[in-house]
């Protein structure tokens, strides 16, 4: 080891202090003496949020009642909250809408896609997608009588190659949710619309932490939940992008009251309503989704660029540090070290994981474990500081003994 | 008019000291001089949900953070305020979860009740159902290759006559949204499984106000809202029940990660958890669902039996006094006049309802209208009193002028 633990701290502190969006860290109630890198999991809880939920309830619910559908917004909010989202996705107002969770809008939006090409029957997806949109993949494809076949992102050309023309949707996460490496979405969705497919991409663990330009990108469909990087509280509301060129011709099979053209005329027959409304499905958790608005006060003016330089100096980093410091102690980065595939998140293999993550918490120090052998460490930058990279790489060296010297 | 308004307000005043849950009234947080009528829309603010809120936000999510999911029960918590809402349904523990919308939980059980009867191909349902209900109906209808018929409940007896052998799922409301009228949940079931199909109740405009014995009644799936008399907040979850003898054989087209049988182990394929958890989806939205299990509080201690009679006792009491004080004003009383036939809600119809809402609510006293011609008024016998229910009428009285003397 030629750097001393001394000298990486003080470049920590210098990192720290130099990092322009320092002042966002003041917008969250983080508990002290805590280090948390699991905000790829559940965010920490915003500063703003505590004031507007006692408004949602006790003015807006409790005083209001009724009569806040209109008079506070509240009808409109899963489209006014949709746009504040869409800008953080590279998404023009009026194509993203919130609502559900994310495994909800995952078989609306692919049942949906699907239906825009009929007469195909293929499914391309990730093997090592998430559980949840494994799961919903299947069963729409179970449905609708689709196949399912399981391309690893990479070997995404080669596979429209063979299957080509009978290939539908396309169904791929942006970040992969153990490893963090952050796929091409611009080369895979020219490479579905080459072979005339549709994509509907999978944003959990990229939006808040890392630009995305779904508009410029051509990207047709999207899906996302909101309690990562982008903070808004445990199972705060998903949301759903759809490019402005579908909205006439999705059909979804949700077709709940809230997206249909005129829903207060109570009519039998459901009529979508026009635009990104018919995404729509039933009642929002109004105060889950008031929540959610008052965290994402947080990115206010805050440039996505800036942020996205923050964190890759957060994971680069980290993973500089585990190089130095945990040395022939068993460890594996299993995220790409180039910055360009890496979304915000560092992921360690080790076969002691399930050991080292309760010891790490015992020490104040959040991280959290996937199957079989992975510790993940989740870096927002609005919160997150080199000294926090630090502090654990610090106790996995303390809580792991070299084998090599 | 044999009573004058005088001995009304006297009479109403006598019920109310001899109301037994009069006290129940003090669990919530009622606007001071506002009638609030429109419970079986938003119920009104219970006084426990602010702080356990602010507890949930603070402490739980702000401090415990992810570690909440599990050391505060958030896990558990669907399954556990499923089964407080099992209680006010006549439902023996583990036969409900609550999350999600109506909507989505209307889709999801659809779809699974069908599956039970794959050879047959007629769905029958209400042609005064609500909206949501009607258009989720047609969807799974269009997904599964079923054909929907649309028949009043009274009428079930003769369609299972027609159809009979054909018919997979009677999908029907407890309580009808516009009129108030309370269906016969027992002889609708019965018919229904003598024909061999299942039945899907929407409990939405009953649960909490009217007793209900699904279990002994042998219902099959319910599905309801929270947000009317329960209480539970603008768009809070929704909740299922599914009975005990279809758990081993439902299979639901929402396969959710939350109710898969191992969900952490974060398979690739899908296997139902056993039970009721296989009716989870996906994150539920925990702010909301808290906010929920504060507001189901209310009902504690509270005899089921004495709720019915009190609200009979204001419905009732709200009749008598349309029939006294707006006779020749143009007013028909939608509602069944039979008790046993009667919601917790009064529907009037009237050609200007669309002017006497809005003027009505200028006088503080809030009820709602609904196409074409109807004005609701609920009644919530935790928290009206028979005074709110004079004063309704009171000022109908005075907003419209007698034809026939």
């Amino acid at each position: 080891m030629d750097v001393t633990p001394g000298e990486l701290a003080e470049r920590a502190a210098k990192l720290d202090a130099l990092n322009p969006l320092a002042h966002t860290r003041d917008r969250f109630l983080i508990p002290p003496d805590l280090v948390y890198l699991d905000g790829n999991s559940l965010g920490v809880l915003p500063a703003a949020v505590p004031a507007a939920l006692e408004d949602a309830v006790r003015r807006q619910w409790g005083r209001g009642l009724i009569s806040s559908w209109f008079d506070e917004g509240w009808w409109d909010a899963p489209l006014r909250i949709g746009d504040r989202i869409g800008a953080l996705l590279g998404a023009a107002p009026g194509q993203v809408v919130t609502g559900d969770s994310t495994s909800v809008q995952l078989f609306n939006t692919l049942t949906a896609a699907a239906r825009l090409r009929p007469d195909r029957r293929v499914l391309l997806t990730d093997p090592g997608h998430f559980p949840t949109d494994a799961y919903l993949t299947d069963s729409v494809a179970q449905l609708l009588g689709l196949e399912v076949r399981r391309v690893p992102a990479s070997q995404v050309g080669a596979a429209l190659g063979e299957y080509g023309r009978d290939v539908c949707v396309l169904s791929y996460p942006a970040v992969d949710y153990r490893t963090g490496e952050l796929w091409d979405l611009s080369a895979v969705t020219r490479a579905a619309h080459e072979a005339g497919a549709v994509t509907v991409w999978d944003l959990c663990h990229a939006a808040g932490a890392v630009p995305l330009a779904l508009d410029e990108t051509g990207v047709d469909f999207a899906v996302g939940c909101t309690y990562k990087y982008l903070s808004g509280g445990p199972g705060s509301p998903a949301y759903v992008y759809i490019a402005r060129r579908h909205h006439a011709d999705v059909r979804h099979p949700l077709t709940g009251w809230h997206g249909h053209a005129d829903p207060f005329a109570m009519q039998d027959a459901y009529t979508a309503a026009e635009g990104i409304s018919r995404a729509r499905i039933g009642c929002p958790p109004m105060l889950s989704l008031l929540a959610l608005e008052a965290a994402l006060t947080a990115f206010d003016g805050v440039d996505l660029r800036e942020l996205r330089s923050a964190g890759l100096s957060l994971t680069s980093f980290f993973i500089e540090a585990c190089d130095l410091l945990l040395a022939g102690r068993g460890f594996e980065v299993a995220t790409p070290r180039a910055a360009s595939r890496r979304g915000s998140q560092v992921a360690l293999r080790h076969r002691d994981a399930a050991r080292l993550v309760p010891e790490l918490a015992r020490r104040r120090i959040v991280g959290d474990k996937r199957e079989p052998d992975i510790l993940r460490f989740g870096f927002n930058a609005l919160y997150n500081t080199h000294a926090d990279a630090l502090a654990a790489v610090n106790a996995l060296r303390e809580l792991t003994i070299a084998v090599t010297a």
